[in-house]
């Protein structure tokens, strides 16, 4: 049957005794050789990493891997509580959260970047891409990603936690001055001290890795995913899903129901 | 508002300078510290993996990242193709499909291991243990898990490399053994060679690293989530989605259409 | 290209003039004629309803269209205050949850109703059956679905409404009756009143309408999906998802942070 | 405890003996007396349809159940074939694919029409509002949506049935005027007969019936919840996803693999 585009991949096949991803043999260079975080970094750049480009891909990918009580854990926690024999659907609803609103500013953060400065550059003006940069969201009228935090005040610690473990493997270059020259020129435009958060940093480090923006979400997307897995477990053990569902039922329609 | 059940989590928790991910502080402990492997673990059983527990549990999770255009790989590039501003929507979705047939007969080979033994015993009549495994299963009409492969003959290489791997690492135990023995068992009553295939390993692997069989499809999704990133990029980069549909639709519907 | 199986379908297929499901032209046969509710028939059962079917099975799907702020509900409004542009993802993760506890119920009724008695029989021995039925349950350790409810008491009202629809159209045949005789012999046995709830009163009639038990699930779903709109809409227009985010971190995780 | 905001839902609520959806009670307004089609305008609306809505609404819903082999009937059906145990996952699973792609045409067509015509102006100069809609889209380098088909040509036969329906129900006003001069001014431009599809046609008549742009999409997502039904059921009976994934995945790898 003929197709106009060919249908192939390039990500893996196998034969009868021969399993092959990435052009890697599975069992002879990847089974208790490679760790998760770097077969992740395979898996969306098609080669290992090296020693320092793992330290840091896999301290960016941890830190997005539980975020606590998060809109998407509830999500896995109440379909878990309504069909506990499909895990796997609870922890895929959970993920569909992970839009716009939330994972969507890294992603931004690191279009941004990478739009501001298409390839790495030592010697880019920093201070005024920043300033056009910021010029550019806040004419637009949108928010600037990756600064400030509605809890962790002044400083979100994981910012400048992942910006030391990038400066002592190299990767502390361009993008991460110009997100620190972002925040530093959308601080001083709105008043207010808005030193990047773990997103804009996140973002920025992703970028000197050479991810393209398109692909940032993804490492959200799958970090999470390992997160969920715990709060299935939670749920299973010591649920909350329903007792929370109760209360909120309860209170939202209140103002409905006769006074007991 | 009292509530009849506590509605508490033990996983994260945050105050306004620090972060707490099950107990340990995730930018003095965590992060640049642990990897992504090492999180997962961490998530699943609440504490950090041994050195050895590390390279066994992120062998049997590595193993299952990717495995080329299944059925999910194929569920997320259809979705993207129609989704494309929503990457987690499309992995969320390809993780649907993570149930009984697929990632469930790991699930079901650790449960059988497990209801077997229920604790790990090095003093157990494996063959006894075995042979009343394979009898139940048999009895009951279902099919004994984790044996044989429709396209890996006669053995699944990645069983035997991970069996190798647990084994250098001290966690060739008891489970292992029975799962062995079971296949030896399964293979003299239904007559043909049916090796442990790589489901098979994993689940008896599992067991031997202490994990309770209704956590382990957890490792199968949160490894294929990081797979299905994958495929999302090719199909962004390289789409066959839509070419697929329309030969499948063709093909489908062709007795139906007048010919051409 | 060979295939072992065929592949193909025979619910819709088109031509550059024509557009057939379940052999009706969509032009001429369906749309301005066919409502939406006996558009779901059509494709649950590959036929039209009669009027009197068409009035049944619309009620029992209207039944289940809105339960309020279920799980379902709460989990696709905390999706779309993640990914407000993905409301189709939103409504997917909604549906998600409809499984063995809260959908699962109809579908179990359904199952023994149509295990008790494979085709109505009007001369049936109820009684008999029905204690029968209800001695299987209780001896394999399981509840009797479909009778009984947490909030309407002493009656679901829903239940009896829909029986005297089904009288009405001359669809109170021998399933309802087994489905009342079933909730009376439980009702003994157990000590307690449990009249027949919705979800019983729903899985009777579908076994009335003809409908295999393993699709009953499915007019949840589809009319679950209809109700998940709504809870988009009030979410989009008066959110209540990331509110209760809040108040339900903050209670969950009291316990470990210091007090303020 | 407080919240800032009042968490609060004004769909449903219920007491021991009365169940309330958007006002009306379930037992005695609803159930018997109002279709699923007529529930879901309810829904969308807040009340239920005049008689002359509710034949125009029913029409536009129908018209989106049943695509046949789309992208998303793929994936419900590849999902069924991993988890048959979890339908309502394989159906969300489907619906997350409704995105910018497919179902987002009729949205765009809806926001554009209501954009160059916030309020239904029976006096409003059409053709003018049409030369400067199709002016605006194509400066900004995007398509003009609900014009042409792929398949149906000349004519997408749907579009015209549908405006028959709008017509004959007093429902052919400004906005079927708009897309109509729309497609026409399109056509002129780029040279090509392209003349109003369904999707238009759906979109123009939910302007007409005062459905606001950003819900419109909802109805695609509700109607397509129930033609995935369908396909769950004949992938249950009659599968063809293993198949169809064997086949791709023969002819996507086949470039990698030794020659047989």
């Amino acid at each position: 049957m003929a197709t106009r585009r060919p249908i192939k991949t390039d990500i893996a096949w196998s034969t009868t005794d021969r399993i092959t991803v990435m052009g890697l043999d599975v069992c002879k260079d990847i089974l208790g050789k490679v760790s998760l975080g770097d077969m992740a970094y395979l898996e969306m750049t098609g080669r290992l990493p090296t020693a320092r480009e793992s330290v840091v891909f896999n301290a960016i990918a941890v830190c997005l891997v539980e975020h606590g009580l998060t809109p998407s854990a509830l999500v896995t926690r109440l379909t878990i509580a309504g069909a506990p024999e499909a895990m796997q659907a609870a922890i895929g609803a959970g993920l569909c959260g992970l839009g716009s609103v939330f994972v969507g500013s890294m992603e931004d953060a690191a279009r941004l970047l990478q739009q501001a400065m298409p390839v790495p550059d030592p010697h880019a003006d920093i201070a005024t891409l920043a300033r056009e940069l910021v010029d550019r969201q806040l004419a637009s009228g949108g928010n600037v990603p990756g600064i400030g935090h509605h809890i962790h005040k002044p400083v979100d610690p994981r910012a400048p936690a992942l910006f030391a473990i990038a400066r002592e493997n190299g990767f502390e270059g361009p993008y991460v001055a110009l997100m620190q020259a972002v925040a530093e020129e959308a601080g001083r435009r709105l008043g207010k001290r808005l030193p990047v958060n773990a997103t804009g940093a996140i973002a920025a480090i992703a970028c000197e890795l050479g991810l393209p923006w398109d692909i940032v979400r993804g490492i959200g997307v799958m970090a999470r995913a390992i997160g969920l897995v715990a709060h299935v477990l939670e749920e299973l053990r010591n649920p909350l899903a329903r007792e929370m569902k109760n209360m909120v039922e309860d209170m939202a329609t209140a103002h409905h129901r006769p006074a007991a």
